[in-house]
């Protein structure tokens, strides 16, 4: 039980980290700096928050913890590449969602005990659950966690 | 016991596919494209691939497996921006080196049962590992996974 409890500090600590290392290069990029793309030709910031968006959505679907908040995110920057013709929200609506989603993530997460992050998650069956104990709840985390450095890496090349 | 093979199967799970996914990166980049900026005035694709190596260097001696093999790299590129005027080794040197730290890397990491993962790393004292378990060796690689991740996103801009 004692690795259990550091296990899950461990990764839900680098999830923490990198959503306020993501929050704080937000709150320092201007509307402006979030229109343009990351490098010559490639996706724009404001395509690259509304994925992270779109991403962290499934969430809460995934650990079985609550339903999708904004599903009209997800043929857009979830399904397709950055497109200018895409309508899309404001630069501070979707600052405000991700605030909010933030905030929700957190409330959700803090509601699962150290061993509850090692049950399945619900996109594997219970078979293969069986065979693969690290298709769990803590592994949707982690794999996020990196998936979030790597788009705020890019988001950084902005400043 | 159960949660800590799982636990450690999915860190080193998630730091070998992010190896995977920045060495299939620096095959598929010419030896021009990693001397370009991977944005307009930011860090150049051998100075990031550069850093990485420096960073993945200190593993051995954080997870007390090992030495620094490459400790000339450190003050360029761990201590010091990027600068044109730094002599470097050439882009065939870094991919070799590259290629044999990751392999280095995996065969330490293999020395290690899982409940070793657990104990402290070479860098906090006893008194503080008694307070904070999760400053294990296992949380070294979960942070250099996410550092790795990072930059593979910089440098993938570079296709």
């Amino acid at each position: 039980m004692h690795h259990t409890t550091t296990a899950t500090k461990m990764i839900l600590d680098r999830w923490d980290a990198s959503v306020k290392n993501g929050t704080a290069l937000l709150d320092s990029l201007s509307d402006a700096q979030l229109q343009q793309q990351v490098a010559p030709g490639k996706n724009r910031g404001i395509y690259l928050l509304s994925h992270l968006i779109a991403v962290h959505d499934d969430l809460a679907v995934l650990l079985g913890l609550g339903q999708r908040c904004y599903p009209q995110l997800r043929a857009p920057f979830l399904e397709s590449p950055d497109n200018p013709d895409t309508p899309m929200p404001t630069i501070p609506e979707l600052k405000a969602i991700w605030a909010d989603q933030c905030r929700r993530l957190a409330a959700q997460f803090a509601t699962l005990q150290p061993g509850q992050w090692f049950e399945k998650h619900t996109a594997v069956s219970n078979e293969d659950f069986a065979q693969e104990p690290h298709r769990n709840r803590l592994n949707i985390v982690l794999t996020r966690t990196t998936h979030l450095a790597y788009h705020t890496a890019q988001l950084h090349l902005l400043k």
